[in-house]
């Protein structure tokens, strides 16, 4: 997406581009956010203040994602490059805009205490879903990426002759492809998912969904049963109007 | 990974060689095995049948992606185009490697009587997880194909002048994309997991593990204490050598 082919000199790669450094760290930041529920260490923290973690670091995520766009799009005006013909910038750009969606309907959604019950019991297994297909896809995104820089800047010597460079960020994809499947299985071990707290209902009054709602990225969706009967125990609680303080009922990290 | 760049004419791409539909009808073939369990006209089917069916079509996947990847280096030698150079073929070698042995392993291990229920229980979720996770990884490699072959083939017009076939295979790449999203939706919803049979264990004399551990791919892991029950219930009733004809006691397709 970066470099046309046609157009460029046949010389060994140019250094990454400050827009590579930031798709790392945005990509680290949100794998990070996917799984901040499922660190052990976490689970004595309160379920607040993990929303906020979780929101926060997709909000930086999603900063860094929208600046490397735009530093995409300046390096290629900059190059007279055309913007937007590849497969890599479609799925790309579909990528980004679906994470921006998602952040906005988990701040208004879970994080804000407005939301009814009933619209966070319909919207957390599309919120779960979404997140951990958004994370695919820009797996996917990033690994044509790659796929396309080394095309356009491996000419001489050119990738099909095994040059270093071409091995070493071959090497660099499969492990970015490890990098993405570690993720998905820590989130889909049940014993990394964040224990359900038996007061979890009294901590909650400031509009938490409850913890076998939002607690992780796990796809225990057998457990919908029970958590159909904790929104209604919660919701009997917030018509009693507890207002406890969650953050202060528990350590902090 | 087809075709070379400096090597090929400046024209219009080539038709896609047989090696592209070979790879379609396998991608179709194992999406299909993935959500057999999940189509719920087939819920009155034995489990049995179904296995049968879930390992069948993910064979003849197997054998098809073997013939793909023969066709592929035939290709690449008739036209001196090296092997292997590419993060695409990387990947792409390393998926069919895992399928192979995930099939193995669910013939050898789930569909053969022999093996003692704890393999089972201990390996259900890693092939769960390891199913998606190839399945995953074929999408990300096909689209790294596409992108290939996009940028060699596409030359007079480039592709980044956004000719016509460069916007069609863009879409179909953003298509093969929806389907993966599409087959990952449904193996993640409760409601289209294939329901547990009140004597389904009294049903599987002959090995089959219990509907809870294998019964689709869906990954509701906080039922594990369920499973763990039924499979010492399922022990059980192995002991008392209950020699129940499956297919016998329940419609087929």
């Amino acid at each position: 997406m970066r470099e046309r082919g046609a157009a460029r000199q046949p010389t060994r790669p140019r250094k990454s581009p400050p827009v590579d450094r930031a798709c790392a760290i945005t990509g680290a930041e949100a794998s990070l956010a996917i799984i901040v529920y499922r660190l052990p260490w976490t689970w004595k923290c309160s379920k607040l203040l993990m929303k906020s973690i979780h929101a926060g670091l997709n909000a930086v995520a999603a900063i860094l994602a929208i600046i490397s766009l735009v530093a995409v799009f300046d390096f290629h005006n900059a190059r007279n490059i055309p913007n937007m013909y590849s497969l890599h910038s479609w799925v790309g750009l579909t990528a980004v805009i679906l994470y921006i969606l998602q952040l906005l309907l988990g701040f208004f959604v879970f994080l804000l205490p407005w939301a009814p019950l009933s619209l966070r019991a319909l919207l957390m297994p599309i919120h779960v879903y979404s997140g951990l297909l958004i994370f695919g896809t820009v797996i996917a995104t990033v690994l044509m990426g790659v796929t396309e820089k080394l095309i356009f800047a491996l000419k001489n010597p050119a990738y099909s002759t095994f040059p270093p460079e071409g091995v070493f960020t071959n090497t660099l994809g499969l492990l970015i492809l490890v990098f993405g499947a570690l993720i998905f299985w820590i989130v889909t071990r049940p014993q990394w998912k964040r224990p359900k707290e038996p007061n979890s209902v009294l901590l909650q009054p400031n509009g938490g969904a409850p913890e076998g709602m939002e607690g992780s990225m796990a796809m225990n969706f057998g457990n919908m049963d029970k958590s159909d009967s904790e929104l209604n125990s919660e919701a009997a609680a917030r018509k009693r109007n507890i207002t406890l303080d969650e953050a202060g009922q528990r350590s902090t990290m």
